[in-house]
């Protein structure tokens, strides 16, 4: 008989709060001031957070970032651009194929994704990374 | 020491169908053509059938009851009016307080929501309400 | 005498059922889990299954390849990108230019058109052909 | 002579966290797990965090809460709802006349807006106020 529900992993809100303050002080580390999103089940924004000093409009891509690396389940600089571009359209800026998305992998479950904007893209990856390592999250390939 | 994650159930994509067929079949007994639309994590859209003779826009009334009574976890048409249109309004459409969209809980889990659309609010209750019976999850509220 | 109407072929529910039952048999066959829309009468979405697994986002890719193949009436990566990014960003993403869409020929007429999303491109235009091969639909030029 | 530029006042990322975190504390008391949106300058989401058992959608409406709350300078269910409304259309969501959102007032400035959905509207202001009170910012009207 087929199963109707099956058991998964959700991130908590605690869970949460740390990555994005282990967000915060990579960031201040660095000197580089960012806009912090992080997407949960079914791609959805749970957290956000926009460092002082950051892009007001590091909203919409830290998100798009986080909603990517979450449904994906992989770091966003890997999607191919021309299929990235039209998934973003498509999705409408939902998909983003550009540095500094990463998904929250946790005990071997994807529970999410981390984004960061207003850096450069590298930067923001870095950030984002730190911020996975803080909390004992799998290091997304490179 | 805080959870980073906590443990959550999933609708399967064989739930998805058993709902949309069971949906269908109700709906064929009431001569009552509809769309039905399923709601998983983050209410987003994971299922959707419109049945011959039923209206082209039901995808969008029923996908929106479907995400509605998801993130509610309740009735569509338990939202008071004035409230749900201003929600409406606010998620471009996605909340919808009209009758026709349940949540689905399986177990004591709300793992989404299903929507009809097409028939009266009160025959797409009925559809959704019978498509929820057959597969044994609960009953919600009248 | 001009005619005011011209005979037509719909898409049944029944046949767009069929058609993802295939594709998530193919699917599974292949381990590469996926969303799969089918288009109808004026490219408008009458179906759609996200199966477990695959990205929650591609509700939104699988569907606009199924109203791309139903709307131009050929395969999605037939397009060529720089008009089909036209054309996408038109439409609000109505219309991709990615590979994974193909149209609905049964007895030489086009009822629509079927899209999948989730894998690479290649994955996802093999899910749609067998599921048009499974219910006895042209097999769309490569 | 005119003068060209303004003294102002912005909230920090850190009175950010600490009003995200007094509203959990308050909601967790409550026991009503709610979505927590904070507005700044210009009316731009700078912080959020969804808590664990609120409803996924609340992102939209805690955000428009939040900005409302913040470019009106007022609470949210003073604007009356026939204008509200209007507003909210012309502002495709990002206006909306429902209780639960609170200006931001430090030191005399309004610095932003704070806004909480998942609740009711009651318990929403509830949590509001209390994350303004345990930061020292003003007690709007009630």
């Amino acid at each position: 008989m087929t199963e109707l529900t099956i058991p998964s992993r959700k991130l908590t809100h605690d869970g949460v709060r740390r990555l994005i303050d282990a967000a915060v002080d990579k960031a201040n580390e660095l000197g580089v001031p960012v806009g912090i999103a992080i997407a949960g089940d079914g791609a959805r924004i749970v957290g956000y957070l926009l460092m002082d000093g950051a892009r007001p409009l590091a909203q919409e891509s830290a998100s798009a970032k986080a909603m990517t690396a979450a449904s994906h389940r992989m770091p966003t600089h890997k999607i191919p651009y021309d299929v990235g571009m039209g998934l973003s359209v498509t999705t409408q800026g939902k998909v983003i194929p550009l540095r500094g998305g990463l998904p929250i992998v946790i005990d071997g479950h994807c529970v999410g994704g981390i984004g960061c904007g207003s850096g450069t893209g590298e930067e923001d990856e870095v950030i984002a990374r730190a911020a996975l390592a803080a909390i004992g999250a799998e290091n997304p390939e490179a």
